[in-house]
């Protein structure tokens, strides 16, 4: 399938206070490669974003058990893309399959950074991976240690750049101390969720990181499993993810279906379908351009499971500017969730 | 031999204040491999232990000239045991069957630990230990010299973690002076002797160390060659390693029996056998579980020649919380050498 | 061609407050290498240098879209130079052909510098380059970042000393304050125009760098396109570069012809022929050796295309003491350009 | 040949404040190796020299040219010598057999460092020195930059310790300031000249180093060619290297024969030798033992050219405890040149 005609050129964004660029809109490996979608399909997915301008892959260790670090390796192979045109993420710390005794197969330490890494850039087939992030924050390890194994990391030119994903405030700032203390890099960018239903963090927690320590974002999520799309408005198809996939997140979507929360997101959604007409855009293409709308996003990760979908996600570059500060408003009313300033000027 | 039934579970500690999970019970190669009992035997050993959960591996340069080494690195071949799930350490300070000239083939000089590392790594056939110690203090090499040679190990990727073994505290905290100072990484974990005839330095000496500097201990001897299990409480076996064995150490040991110390070792462990027998656990159980009880004990290395031992050790962990304040006071009162607190808080 | 007899011996300079020694007199692959003037020509200008004791070939990732590299790789193969006996640098900014996503492949970003000089090492059929620089500023990427690639590339024993070229003097300035504040290696020189014409950045800009930072000059274009040699002083001829060449730079300078700035040039040229001929000497000569006469230039990088060229640049090495103060001054009263000094003395 | 019976044994002392230990008599390849005396007599020296328990063998890039490195080296791989046992050493600053342009190939530059050793170790067939000296002090060069180049190479493992040779005390005191001030590795040892006849550099100038930088001493020419045995108190023999090298250093030593200092020299010399004789020692024994007397100098290296030169040197250890404060005063009242202490405690 060869990419439509009128699309918009993909937009570049700095990722945080670095020197990289990655393009606005990303694919993520989480549901997509490995898993219910068969290999070729993910191939088709990956080469259509790569056309459109696509050049920012996310994955992680223990997506699919390792085997979206297979697949996207094989990509890159199958479709001969240079290296240096490609920005390649993964994440430690979930571990992948694991061997006979797996407490050392999880978290931050120095050993499960290095082990996951390597582990990781042998599936990829990669010498060195651009980002990479730790999955999730350790207590256990304390925060020095993990520093300095990502450091090790960088310096052994394992990989370009390091980063977080779902870490709280606190812990970055933390991250941060000890590089400083100790002269070595600290996290340039931090992956969070972040949609029209989830924004206390970006916009919340996270508000002095942006200038105080260059933070940017590589967002998961922005539909929200396609909440945000609104074809969950009246009821949940047979044939979509949240009908049929297995994958542990999705499960925990599912049960939610039906409460008291899940309710008042579709209310929501539903809400926001009037805005989406008025501006003649889908629910999606608001949802996705309301992301990209934020500047200290500096790429929306998402996870097209069909090439289609990747160039519908494309169309959103162009609805960005129709969203005017009186639109932005209008949306903040219904969504009813705007986070109060946590910084206080005098 | 198989896993008996009923077996408590593996428990794993933090390494002191590192992200790294030792097995609370763990296996040594001092007495055991390549020495007086034969390779097979040893490889039975190591799974029995790896079979229970234990995955620590403890091992040095000098024990039985290096062989040690080589047979435990055999082991894990043969297994097929995973690297990541494998915490390896050995110890550099003694060297090995020297050359003809084995001035620099000891110590803690920086030509020692560089080349008695890949010496290990070699007959290993590994590509990084876990944890690298300096097997004693080294009073000749400037501490500083010493602090950046084990960086250098890490830093090159050939040990995840450095620790010491037999200093006193005032050196270790000499070692993270330098490393402070430095900005370097300090040694994380200590390799005392402890049990309930020797606590003075894992009680007393250290006792400031845990929280200042985070260390953690992986401690020899719980008991004490054997002497805890009451088996000498009636003279020497025959068949024991300490009639048979031609081991420095054992030698040293048996240098001793007779003489008023080991008399009054033996008296002490004989008034044991009461409490023991009201907790319907046996002397061995008991000494190891208080061993165990000592939360500062990361991991308590064992030196089984059988099996069977390996599987009766692991018995005391469901001991451990028989250990109440009151049976401890019960013991406290046999042993009768409770270091008093050096930590005077006003 | 074999050297002509009578020329001066070369002479070697430091670059700047660093130990390494280079040519007064080197040869750049800009227009040369790879571009209009074919290969056999290449080799030819480069034996005629190195044979009358250049030592010093500069390149850039970009030059001719990286044949440049390959080129100058190819001669020092051929004529089995010592590598000892070479100082060769490159650049790293613009990037070479491109993939089908360029965003990456350009600027000072980590991820460019690491890439870029593994390309340009890969083309050159070298190990490391003697010097790196960093072909512009990148007001994109943080200066922290910048210097810390750049170490590493050092560290990594990729390249020997990493400078600057077009750079301002407060850019220069700040890489230092974070290669101090980290205790990283600084940028020790820069590559400026350089020429009767253009001396403000060098004279004047530039001023308090040489003594504060120990940089080092390494210039190019000291005779700006060939027009201080006077040849363009009645018109452009039809076989120069000028009249001929398809390189962007050049093109540039022929938009210039006719213009104010231009006739301004041209004529202050045409004034400085009384003052080379009472010296017995060419333009070309006098321009050369004005240039070599500023002791903060540690090498003037020439584009000879033709052995002789190469000969005839040599010869100012012995003009320079023909510029003596009264000179100088007569010189200065032609140009009429001399930078006020800025730094004040009390 | 085989070791004669009674000789004493080796002494080992520490490398100023490092960990390493050195024979207190060693064997340099100034002279030796590669050139006047064939290769195999050079085998048999060092072998006699390892078989009394030299573990130290010096040498230099420039020491015949790299010749003394490629037959030392061969002498390792002939012998079969444990690579732990040996503490092999190497020199760069004055480059070896130069290419066509050999500005780059001499001093203390980050160039000539890391290419000479490179160039150095694939003489000597090893993949690390023990110890690397910087020849002589370099003033065209950034103290900072040799002092991070040094680091460069211990870093990249290709050298243990690094240390100068013939510096003055601010030169080391100067490396220090640096090595303090960024963190890295200071130099641990220097080697001067040293003997009866030259002591003002290690009994004067550096008299502070010893305490303050821990400054350990590698003395070269003990003997002072030969001048000290007495052989030459009666004129020069035809068979002496004074009367048949065409060594620079010896050339130089000739055209001294016969002036004002080489006649005073000979007269003190002949006036130590009732010293000797009371003390039933030989006059080169004298001077030897009168070097190893001196706690600072970690070891004494030597420029035998047969094994029984090796043998008679080795007997001086038995003759530093005849060095009584009695002796020492008389032969510092034949010498009259000791050092007026320079530093003043009040």
């Amino acid at each position: 399938m060869s990419v439509p005609d009128g699309l918009p050129k993909m937009e570049y964004r700095l990722l945080g206070r670095s020197g990289l660029k990655v393009s606005a809109i990303s694919l993520g490996g989480w549901l997509t490669y490995g898993g219910h979608v068969e290999n070729e399909n993910t191939f088709a997915c990956m080469k259509a974003a790569y056309d459109v301008g696509v050049n920012f892959f996310d994955c992680a260790e223990q997506y699919s058990g390792g085997e979206s670090e297979k697949v996207m390796g094989d990509a890159i192979k199958k479709f001969g893309w240079k290296r240096n045109d490609l920005v390649i993420s993964t994440k430690i710390y979930w571990g992948t399959a694991f061997g006979d005794n797996p407490v050392n197969n999880v978290g931050l330490s120095r050993k499960h950074i290095i082990e996951g890494v390597n582990s990781s850039l042998e599936r990829l087939g990669l010498e060195y991976v651009d980002l990479i992030y730790a999955h999730r924050a350790d207590r256990e390890t304390p925060m020095e240690e993990t520093v300095r194994a990502f450091n090790h990391i960088i310096n052994t030119g394992k990989a370009l750049y390091w980063g977080t994903s779902e870490w709280t405030a606190e812990e970055i700032a933390s991250a941060w101390r000890y590089a400083d203390k100790l002269g070595l890099i600290g996290p340039v960018m931090e992956q969070p969720q972040y949609n029209m239903l989830a924004r206390q963090k970006v916009e919340g927690e996270f508000e002095r990181l942006y200038e105080e320590f260059g933070l940017g974002l590589t967002i998961f999520s922005p539909l929200k499993i396609g909440i945000l799309t609104g074809k969950y408005n009246d009821g949940i198809p047979k044939d979509s993810r949240l009908g049929t996939s297995n994958d542990n997140f999705v499960k925990g979507m599912n049960e939610r279906i039906g409460d008291e929360s899940w309710k008042k997101d579709i209310e929501t959604v539903a809400r926001l379908k009037p805005i989406a007409e008025k501006l003649e855009i889908s629910q999606a293409t608001l949802a996705m351009a309301w992301v990209l709308h934020n500047k200290n996003v500096s790429s929306a990760i998402t996870g097209a499971s069909r090439p289609e979908q990747v160039y519908d996600i494309v169309k959103s570059l162009d609805a960005v500017s129709k969203l005017t500060p009186e639109v932005m408003d209008d949306i903040d009313a219904v969504l009813g969730n705007k986070p109060t300033a946590l910084i206080r000027r005098y």
